[in-house]
This record gives structure tokens, sequence and C-alpha cells, in this order.
């Protein structure tokens, strides 16, 4: 059986590709998802499966069931993108301005409707039944996930099963973690009230543009004075916002970030310490600063035997060259809402260009992957679907 | 004949009123001006003068002949707004979104016109050309003045007179000086070239923001430290722009800001400094930045001669009750290239509401003035005229 | 066998305490030590063991032959103390102005003494010989550990054992951990060459306050921003100095500081962005800085056999009521010289007041441990001696 | 009277010259001078003036009377040195470890002794009273003028003149200023008191340096955004000491510094601003600190009569190329206090070597100046009181 799905996910690993520059010319970012799940949908119905649309606002849940009993296995895809500008050179670039496929949403939703097809076509030899699982914004807490979930994405679901293509581990690996495997990720926003003036009169102002510089740099003392250094975290701030005339003190500016722990007592550590920082620089300087902090994903928690499942199945996999322990990474899912409700584990696809020398980070202008790794991920998740026993 | 002059202007004051409450509601910011000087120059021609449009640009001059030989002299008033939303509470505010009067031009205008109906009147008996230069653009640089000066505005004139309504300054004063009065305003732009990632891996990063934040604080010690403290400088960043999604770090940052002197050997140590530590921050944190400089106004160094003939006459003016000898300020106005080309001087009317505790600053988004400053400033100007003999 | 030592070393609780309380009041700095080896190298002679001194300096090497054949195995204790000024409020308070026991070394070395007396007393009983190493200057690196074990004090020795008593942890416990257990430890200075000049003038002056005080924020950035977050590392500066008269501004400034890493690639990452950010800074405001890099000791890694060892035995010792696993920590201990050598381990000794509310870190100047924390130290020591079967 | 007087000051130039350089290499820092007020005791005591000595503490005053009636006018010359290390290479350098006469007070004794003498011998024809003070501890806040003045110094004088050898003015001139001339100097502790604890935990610490750090940069902001920038002020930090151990995170820090103004309302609005950016500096960062602020010396206001006086014999002394009037400067001198009780004036004689390239400012390491100025400064002094007629 396995032998068989290697073979039609293989030979249509061109459509996979096709799929996967459409969506990529087309993104949708996080909320605003509209031609995409009409996208898949449609796949799914042209496959014969049932399609629910609408589910938790903007998901696609599509279902087949195979010929013979067996557990509920749910795959899951992310497919919104980025507010970010695209500045590859490649054929396939994003043609809408100020949206971007920067992460391998894309890909995972190719990767997903090919391996729907393979599947179906041995529909009648499957145990069981699975769960296609399309989520829409992922990248924009508080995220696709707990509505889907909420609407009943998860009902009767034994366990589930994800992947991220990685672009910066090495092609023709699988990287996977028991335990915690991705961070939590909250944002928050801060809002400095000082008083503007003339360019020429800084007396007669509270220079919001310089209390906040000195609120950036006392943050970095957050990470680098304040949590124990055996413990990982860390505080960006993404946006500094106070636009005037150049012959304007800026009288207000907005600051944006995100906090990424693994930990509770930490997260509330840096929450904590951050509002007095924010108010504390504030008040020194004469002004107001306020602090909005919004917890968003929990931490992504492998269950440890469904990773040891993964694990043990995915050395055996045509094309997977390792199977390496990854560490886990800052940077947060809310794939940890599915593992909250159900057992199941969520592992990297390496995708980096084995022959560039920079593989772009994940979110970056530039950003891109081997889309030979989606043959892989595919693979792996039919492998997951088809040696399940329990 | 003043006699005749103020009571002309005086019963004309609700006229002056009614024609700036018009303009403040229809605001029109630098270089955009179209209303405007289609309105002042209909005004002049309704009153019979010659009217040239379009000059410099979008500059108005109109020009009365008196009856009896005499010097030529020029009085100019600007008549462009400032892009900051007018949050004031009255009924006279801004109607245009995003831009405001916010720095009294609209008095200027009207105090101007009013002016030239009062000397039209009684213009048998002027000695010599009054020229009423209406002036676009003084609140950006390069302003309106030096293209007016190009296109022939000042020519045949003997001495220029103009005055700034201060909402700061006491009402029912005048406030002069001999010499430097306004500061050089120039303004510059800092790029800063990062490198972007995602908010989780800063590692992978050069932050804007944090740089950008370093740069704002090395930059206060070019006052503090780096300039002598007898001499007046200001260095000010009005805008601070890096905006991203919250999990993505600043690739880039823009800058910019203006610097304030009296004093040639100050502005080129300010300009070469900062340039410094633009780029040295920028280096030390492993990115890239530039800074681009651009000198603005030169500064207003009034005429001896002109001011003490103006000095003299204003404490005999109605409704003045003091004439002070004012501090230069650290704002600069583009007056100054008349200056340079023609003897004058510039004065500030006094514009505080008596009544109020807090009269907010100019280009402040409550600036307002107390209009009655505009009638002092007209008979102070028609005074000027009529006095003038040389 | 171990009962017999259990018993004798409990019997000889109040000789351990005196012993650490008259260490405790007459400290000596390290590489300063007199008095503290001639008093160990007494003791053990009077035990009748052979005594060699000034071994690498000052270190002291007792060795005991037990009575029958076996391994050679090697206990240490370190005996330096802190220039730093007691502030505790007990009888047996530092009698010396500026040293401190401020670690717990006292205890380290009174629990070696009285152990190697117990163990003397059944030295006829005993396999193999045991090599008493009580060390100088652990405390300032370069260390008393390389140079003794260049002078020859690990000669013949099969393994190692040492603990440190941690008065932040919990007494009756063990705290042990196979593999990277303690910190590299490194140190660095930092030397600002700026422009002195009187305290009226800044700008004839580069002042070296205000660039070391940038260059101690930038710091900051090491850890918070360069470091990946996923990997442990500290960067503290302890000393900044720049002393002048008030009206002087600082020409110079001193900066000394501490880094901490478990891994070589981050050690050197630190190492050469420290280098950037300190001539950054200072040639960015106009001056001149050099650093100054000490490596300092090596990562603690312990010895998977050993710690294994170790662990299995602690569990059966009267007294010991949890054996853990414990983090790593960023501290430094020059027993990793030791570990480079020979295999081994080195373990806390939980040593906190169980009643305590607050228990003083380590070189707090308050810093204190509960004494019968080196009782459970003897007779791990012990146990581990009586045990050892290779 | 002037020629036969200027001939004497000639003909001792190089008794001046060996007394300056004698004082030079015997400096006694301010509050601690001995043998510098007996040696100047004993030369007025040869000369046969009446003197008293301890005045105000170690003031020396002699007094001189003229043949004729006339008015009492006083002489000023401050005589104590600086704790500052002498860099010079010269044959005169101070041979007193860490003090030397780093501001020239030196010469200004050497100048009114042979002044002195050089009166001393036409003392049949002088009119009225000399009285010569000789003042201790200029440089040290609370200073050795108010004291003299309690203890009686200006008791029936009518006048009082003073000069500063100023190096960094040029030889052959006198600077004087009608009005504001010196600054008033304050000067400030702040003890920041965080907490210590070991170099490798930071999150256990509250670490003072980089506390400290960020006060150092906010203050920045006092005079760069807080100062009406037509006004001049300094606020300058000369020490910043917390010395530790390398490992060990510093618990307090103390920082002195020193505030510049020229008016009472920026005086106090630093004053005020310092305490809130120390206190809310520290409260941000979790810790405690203090500000101690002590008023200096007022500022030096010249009387307009008695500087008239100044610049009008000024032009006519032998030697004297030009007299300039001089932009005042943010040093502070007690010799305001003489200027609170009586008329007078205080002004600068150039004393730069006119072939360096450099000349260092006062209280640098290697501070020297042309000792031909002092000759110029006696012949200044002395035609003010020749001439003086009230």
């Amino acid at each position: 059986m396995e032998e068989q799905l290697y073979q039609t996910l293989t030979d249509h690993y061109q459509e996979m590709v096709d799929i996967r520059r459409h969506l990529h010319q087309y993104p949708e970012i996080s909320f605003e998802e509209v031609e995409t799940p009409a996208y898949i949908a449609r796949y799914h119905q042209k496959l014969g499966l049932a399609v629910k649309t609408g589910v938790g606002g903007r998901g696609v849940v599509a279902t087949l069931k195979g010929g013979k009993p067996g557990s509920t296995i749910a795959l899951r895809a992310d497919f919104d993108a980025l507010p970010i500008q695209d500045e590859k050179d490649v054929a396939y670039k994003s043609k809408i301005d100020g949206a971007m496929h920067g992460c391998g949403h894309d890909g995972h939703t190719a990767t997903l409707l090919v391996l729907a097809k393979a599947l179906a076509k041995q529909a009648d030899n499957l145990k069981g039944t699975i769960v296609f699982i399309h989520q829409h914004a992922e990248e924009h807490a508080p995220g696709g996930a707990e509505p889907m979930i909420a609407d009943g994405c998860l009902e009767g679901v034994d366990v589930i099963f994800g992947t991220h293509l990685w672009a910066v581990d090495p092609l023709w690996t699988i990287q996977q973690r028991s335990g915690p495997f991705m961070a939590a990720a909250d944002h928050f926003y801060i809002d400095i009230e000082g008083v503007s003036g003339h360019g020429a009169a800084p007396h007669t102002s509270k220079d919001a543009i310089v209390i906040g510089s000195q609120m950036v740099n006392s943050i970095q003392t957050l990470v680098s004075r304040r949590v124990d250094p055996l413990e990982s975290a860390v505080v960006s701030i993404g946006s500094f916002v106070a636009e005037n005339p150049y012959n304007v003190i800026a009288g207000s500016a907005s600051l944006v970030g995100t906090v990424r722990t693994f930990k509770e007592d930490v997260r509330t550590q840096i929450e904590q310490e951050l509002e007095t920082i924010v108010t504390g620089t504030a008040k020194t300087m004469g002004a107001k600063a306020s602090l909005q902090y919004e917890r968003g994903y929990a931490p992504v928690v492998n269950d440890q035997g469904a990773n040891d499942y993964l694990a043990s199945i995915t050395a055996t996999i045509p094309g997977v060259e390792r199977v390496e322990t990854r560490d886990p990474i800052m940077a947060g899912e809310d794939f940890s809402a599915y593992l909250k409700e159900k057992k199941g584990t969520f592992f990297f696809t390496g995708a980096a260009f084995p022959d560039r020398e920079e593989n772009y980070p994940h979110h970056h202008p530039k950003f891109d992957f081997d889309e030979r790794a989606m043959l892989i991920a595919a693979k792996t998740l039919g492998k997951a679907v088809l040696a399940y026993d329990e």
C-alpha cells in the first residue's frame, strides 16, 4: 500500500508544484482568505470527498472514509499568507501587492491536496477515516485553529499530524522532537502619549520618539538581565511608528512586538516587567504610556507516543536521508490548539535548497523553499496514515 | 492719515475675522495651495489692484500705486497650512481631513487683505508704491520665497516688512529684535538598512529598530555634549518609522528630523557629527545607515536700520501696550530670503488669549490665536507704510 | 564499613563546624592564601598522612594509603575566599576587612579534613589510595587547578570527585548532572580613552562616561539580539570606574566584566561582537577604546560513567532525602581542569537554611549556608570512596 | 605714577616667574592649603604690610595704607590647586603626587604678591587703602570666599577687582564683560542601590551599572530636550564608580556631576528633572536611587560701572593689544560672593602661548599658561588701583 501511495504522489509531483505556484501568485493574508479556501474546497469536491467550508470562519474540512474500519486521523495544513512585499525574482512571484506566501503555507496546502488525491485513489483499502483540516489564519493570533476546533473539526478525531516545510533545515531530512517543540507566541502594543510641539522648541514638548527609543533600549534588559539565562526568551519589537512632518516633534508613538517563551513563569515575568518598563520610562520622562499585552498561541508540545510513532516510520520513507531530533524553536504555531485537545505531533520537513549558499529565513521578503520537500512531506503524512494502528 | 487708516481697519475687523475663519476651514498644505491663492487674487482684483498670480509657482503679488511719489515698500504674508489633524473644538475648525492652519498663516493673509482694502481707500494720499506679497509654502523647504524672488516679486522694492502672529507672546505687544531673530532650519533623513527576520529569531536579523533607538539616544549628545553650551542648537527627530507585522523584525527604519542653529560653524559641526553617529552606530551593530542632510532656510537676520524704524513707530499705535525686544527663536522662516536681497525687518505680533491658562504652541493640533492681534498687525504694517520716508 | 564512617563523621560534626567557623573568621583571598594552607597541612600531618605543600603555588595534597589494593581516588576541596566585605551578623563573621568566605570554600575544606580523619581511622580496611586535593585560588582565573595539575597532583589518579555546598538548593538534597554542568567563565577589560576637560565645557572633551554608558547599553543586545535564544549566555559588567573631581569630565573609564557560555561557537561570537561594540561605540563618539578578553575556566563537563556511579550511591546515604538532576548553571569552576585530565564528576550538596525565607546567593555580602550540609557532603564523598570498585 | 609702577613690575618679572614656579611645584588642594598661605603671609610681612592669616579658615589678607586719603580697593587672588596628576613635561612640574596647579592660581598669587611689592614702594603717593585678599579653596564648593567675607575681609572695602589668567584666550588681550560673566556651578551625587549577585546570575540581581548607564543616557535629554535651547546649561557627570570583582554584579554605583546655568529658573528646572530621572530610572529597573543636589557658587555678575571703569583704563596699559568683550563662560567662580556684597568686576587676562598649536584647557593634566600674562595682569590691577577716583 505504501508503495502505491508513494508512486501516485511521485506521479503527481508536478501537480503539487503547479498548485503551490498558483497559490503563491495569489496569496491572501490572514482572516482575508476568500479564493484560497474556495480553491481548496473545489479540489476536494472533485475528488468526491465530503467538504465543509466556512469552518470556524474560513477553514475547510474534507473527510475521506476508508473502506475498512479504523481510527480517525486528522492531517492539518494552514493556507494563509503574510503582509510582506515579495522581493523574489521568480516566475511565480506574488501578483498581489503587499502580500506574500512568506512562510510556505502554499506548500502545505499543495501537499495536503495531492495527498488527498492519492489516498482517495486507494480509499477502498484504507482503514478508518482521514480528516483533512485546511486552516486559515495561522499567521495572526488568535488564529484559525481555535474557532475551527470550536466548530467541530476535531470531532471523532483520534490523532492529528501536521508538518511545516522548513526552509532553513536540510532537504531530505525530517526534524522531530517529543515534548516542547515551538514557543508560546504573545504580542503586545505600546502607546506612548507625549506632547507634540514645534521641532525647534523641544522644551515645550515631551518627545515620544526619544521616550520610545529609551524603552526599546530598556526592553533589551528583559532578556539580558532579568530572565534566568538558562531559560529561552525573546522580546522583539517589530514596529516603531511615529510619523510627523520633519519640523513637528512627535507627540505620540506606537510600538508593536512579540514575546516568545517556553514556560509559563518566564512568560508572566516578562509581561509584568515589560509593563513596569513601559509605564516607568514614560513617567520618568514626564509622559504617559500604556501596554496592551495579548497572549497568543500556547507552546506546541508534542505527544511522546505520537512522536515516537512518527519517528519510527519516517526512517523508512524513500527520499528521507535523516530523521533528526531538533532543538525547539522560538516561533509559535497554533497547531498547539489541536494538541491541547488530541494526541498528535508536529514536525518539520527540511526544505532548504541544497545548492544555495544562503536560504532566506521564513518571513523574509526573499523567502522560498525547495519544492521537492513537498513530496517528502506528503509521503511522510501518507505513511503516518497508512501505518497507524491503535 | 494714520487715524483714517486705523479707523478703516477697525471698521473692517469683522471682515478680517470672517476671511481668517473661512481660510481656517479650508486649509491647503504647502505646495498644494489652489483655492487660497485664487481667493487672494480675487480679493485684490476687486480692490482694483494690479495682480500677478502663479508667481514663483503659487504666489500672488498685488501692487497698489500711491498718488504721490515715494519708496516702494513690500509687505509679506504667507498662506499655506500644515499636514496636521485639527483637534480644536471651535465652529471654524478645519473641514479638511489631515490639514490645518496650525501656525496662523490664515491670519497673516486676512490681515494683509484688509490692510490692502484700507490703504486702497486712501491711495490718492499715499506716497510711493505698496507691494503685497502673498507667499505660498512657507512651512515646507525649499519654500515659496526663493522662487517668488526669482520670479521678480522684489523688483524695485526698497524695503520689506513682515510679521508673524505669535500665539505664545502676550496680546497687545509687538516683539522685535535687530540682528539674528530666527534660526537656520535644516532637515535630514536617516535610512537604516538592517536585516529582517522572524520575530522569534533575533540572531538571524540585524534589528533596525534597536539600531534606530540607539541612534536617537546618541543624537542627544550632539546638543548635550558636542555643541558649545553658549551656542543655541536643536536636533529634533520628528519621524521614526519601521512598520512590520508584530512577528517580523524590522529590516529597515526611516528617521526624519530637523536641525536649528544660528551660526554657520555650529550648523556644520552638527551636520558632520550627525553623519558620524548615523554611520558609526549602524556599523557597530553590523548594519548600514545613510544620512541625507538638506540645508533649509537661512537665519532671519533683521536689518538694524529697518528694525530701529519699526521699533520707533510701534509705540504710538493704538492698542499696542508694549514693544519688547524679544529673544531670538529656534524656528526657521523663509522671510530670510527677502532679507538677503533687501533691507527690512520681521517682527512678531503677540496673539495669546489673555484669559486662557494655556495657549497651545504653534504646530500643536489645538493651536489657535486671539484674532484681535490681526488688527494690531494691520495697524503696525499700515503705519510702517505711511510713516516710511527715506 | 559505611556505617562506621557515617558514625565517625557524625561524632566529629562539631569539629567540622569549628574548623569551618575558624576559617570563616580568617578568610584569605585568591593567590594570597598563607595561613589556610598551613592550617590544612598541619591537620593532615597530625593524622599521619603524607603531605605536600606549595603544590602548584599554594595548594596542599595529602595522601592516605589504604590497607588493601584498589584504585586511586582524588577528592578536591578549594579553600580561597573573596574580596567582599562580610555583612552578616553572626558570631563567626569575618575578622578580615574586605575579605570573606562568600562562596562556602571554608565548608569544603572542613568537610574534607574531617573526612580524612574518619577515613584514616579505618585505613587498614580501605582499598586503594585516597588523594586529598586542597586547592587554592578557585575564585580567580587562571585559578589553582591548572598549576596543581602541572605540579603532579593528579599523578596516578583514576577518578576524581568534588562537590560544592550550594546555598540556594534545598538542604538534604544532592544535585547532579551528567554532561555540561557549569559554564565557561571568561572575563574582559575595556579601556575607554576619551578627552578630559572642565565640567563646564563638554564640547572640548570626549566624555568617557557617556561613551561607557552607551557601551553598557549596547552590550545588552549581545544576549538579547545576537545570541541564538536557545543558547544560554551571560555578559555582566561588574565594574565601571571613572573617578574625577565633580568639575572634571572623565577622559578615561575602565570597565570589567564576565562572559558565561556553554558552547565554543557562542563564546567566540560574543568575544568578537563585544570587540565590535567596544571599538565601534568609541569611534562613533570620536574616542578610542580597547578590549582585552581573557578566556577563563572551561565548562565543567561531568563524565557520564562517574556521574551515574555517584547518582547510584547517593540515594542510600543517611540524611539525603532526594537526588535531583539539576539544570546546569552559568557559574564557572576550575574543577573543569581536573575533568579534562581524568574521569570524574562534580556535584552540588544542597545547603539552604530550610527555615529561612531568603537564602542569599553565593558572593552576596550576607551569604551563609546550613552547616549540616557539610555532613551530607562528607558522607557522600566518603561513600564514593568506599564503594568505588573498578 | 603708572610709569613707575609698570617699571617696577617689569623689573620684578623674573621674581613673579620664580614665585609662580615655586608654588607650581608644591601645589596644595582646596581646604588642605598649609604651606601656600604661610608663604604668602611671610612675603607680605617682609614688605611691611599688616597681615591677617587664617581668615575664614585658610585665607590671608594683607593691607597697604597709602599716604593720601582715598577709597579702599580690594584685589583678590585665589591660591588652591586641583587633585589632578600633573602630566606636563617641564622643569617646574608638580612634585606632589596627585596634585597640580591646573587652573593658574599659582600665577594669580605670584601676580598679586609682586604687585603688592611694587605698590608698597610708592606707598607714600598712594591714595586710599589697598586690601590684598588671598583666598583658599576656590576650586571646591562651598569655597573660601564666603567664610573670608564672614570673617571680615570686605570690611570697609569700596570696590573689588579680580582677574583670571585664561589660557585659551590670546596673550596680550584683556577679556571683560558687564553683567553675567561666569555661571552658577552646582554639583550633585547620585547613589544607586540595586542588588548584588554572582556575575553568572543576572536575574538574581538588580544591576546598578546597567541602571547607572541608563541614567547617564537619560540625563543627556535634560540639555538636549528639556531646557529652552536659547538658554545655556551644562550637566556633566565626572565620576561613575562601581567597583567589584569581575564575577560580581554591581549592587551599587555612585555618580557625581556638575550643573552649570546662568538663570535661576533653568537651574531649578534641571535640579527637579534630574531628581525625576534619577528616581524614575531606578524604580523602572526595580531598584532605588537618590539624588543629593548641592548648590554651589552663584553666577559672577559684573557691576556695570566698575566694569566700564576697568574697560576704559585697560586700553592704555603697555602690552595690552586688545580689550575684548567676551562671551560669558559656563565655569563657576566664587568671586561671585564678593560681587554680591560690593561693586566690582572680574575679568580674564589672556594667557595662551602664542606659538603653540594647542593650548590645553584649564583642568587638563597638561594645562599651562604663558607667564608673560602675569605682567599684564599685574599692570592692569595696579592701574585700576592708581586711577580709581570716586
